[in-house]
């Protein structure tokens, strides 16, 4: 038996592990840190770095891999995302099967929430329908970006009694504002979703680069800001080679 | 000036803290140690301990108080809940005028996350909007039972490029599964909400106590595990005198 952690690590700040989260990475007798092109490199940075930190009086190997990436521009958003996730787990079950011995533990470190808009939990549960590896594997919950952005603008995410939504930029490009929501959580927007809503007596709460020396916070009515948040977003990711960001859109009270 | 943190201490579990929480506490003169009536005394124990076990070469003070509570069986949910925030308002206003010198630091500490379902970032702002006091407050975010949940069941929150609800027991009771949500998280639901939607489909990831000992954890067919889900939750509240709970709802994929 293979063990398996899955450990989220916050959304920026090496300080957002949990205490069980470091206690899980003190666990692990080996990292696979993987990443995509774009940014890769800070981010397998910021992922060192926390196993640095964290990881005490223990030795540990790390597993690098370059991710496959999603086709672009398909028609088929959820094929791609499909397609995708296939050619993901033919990498894990390639790393699993060439880079663990049998009784070891092997940590992913997710950002943010494994729960979260991430194919890790869906992938391992597809390798173990498979049959051919015998894994286990724990998840260990971490703060979302979701969480560090309302946290920064101590703003709450829902109002009284009150649901919240959480969407990605292409759904909201689709639909618009849905139905019964004054608490829009968007994430995964590189389209500037948000610049298509204007008019509609709607707020911004935005930030990127959560947690880290880079954080940019904007907020106000989106018909105010959303020029300027435009703006900032496209000098930041030119400036940084990739960006994470997120916001909260609310429709104003009373 | 006085400094007050708000800071997320996890659903439970107390190494569901962060590090960042950790430090935070760490700087608090005085902890506010809030509570209401059923369960509180084991709320209370849970919430001493984290500070006990956290809190290194420093010496701090516990202020306890009573919390308001909400006026049951009114028409008016949403009044009911504002008088209610009135009240821990005129209370919060007291504590902090009469507990804490001018250059110290007080910590609340909010169950879950202080953004989700908690009122204590919106009182605070009423307090400040209301300038009788000088204070500011900083926010740390913490694992939310929603995190918990998922983590523990190791399912993910959303479907590929899905949106995902956070809504309460009352509005599924009013309003049943939202349409174009094929995921739903349900809190603060004391009318087991989830019996009226049988024969639709759906799944159910239910979880109480979660990351205590007690915790208990059911998940399949909702129309084959509501009933066992709403015996267990009777009987544990009825063992407990209280019981904090959570569920994800999921429409069948495919």
């Amino acid at each position: 038996m293979k063990r398996l952690l899955v450990i989220g690590i916050g959304a920026g700040d090496p300080e957002q592990l949990t205490v069980q989260a470091v206690k899980a990475l003190n666990r692990a007798d080996l990292f696979f840190l993987l990443d995509k092109g774009a940014g890769a490199s800070a981010l397998l940075d910021l992922r060192r770095a926390i196993c640095e930190r964290y990881v005490e009086d223990r030795a540990y190997r790390v597993v690098e891999a370059r991710l496959p990436e999603r086709a672009r521009d398909v028609a088929d958003y959820a094929a791609s995302v499909a397609a995708l996730n296939a050619a993901k787990q033919a990498l894990f079950e390639r790393l699993i099967d060439e880079a663990m011995a049998d009784g070891e533990c092997g940590a992913f470190l997710v950002w943010g929430d494994p729960s979260l808009y991430d194919s890790t939990l869906r992938i391992l549960d597809a390798i173990i329908a498979g049959g051919r590896h015998a894994i286990e594997y724990e998840v260990i919950p971490g703060i979302s970006s979701v969480q560090a952005l309302t946290a920064r603008h101590r703003v709450p995410l829902n109002r009284i009694g009150g649901a919240v939504q959480i969407t990605s930029g292409r759904r909201l490009a689709q639909s618009g504002m849905p139905d019964g929501v004054d608490d829009l959580v968007v994430l995964l927007d590189a389209q500037d979703a948000y610049a298509r809503l204007l008019g509609q007596g709607l707020e911004i709460f935005w930030g990127a680069y959560l947690g880290t020396a880079d954080e940019i916070l904007i907020a106000g009515p989106l018909d105010e800001v959303a020029e300027r948040i435009r703006d900032t977003r496209q000098r930041a990711r030119e400036a940084h080679g990739w960006i994470m960001d997120t916001y909260l859109l609310r429709r104003r009270e009373g």
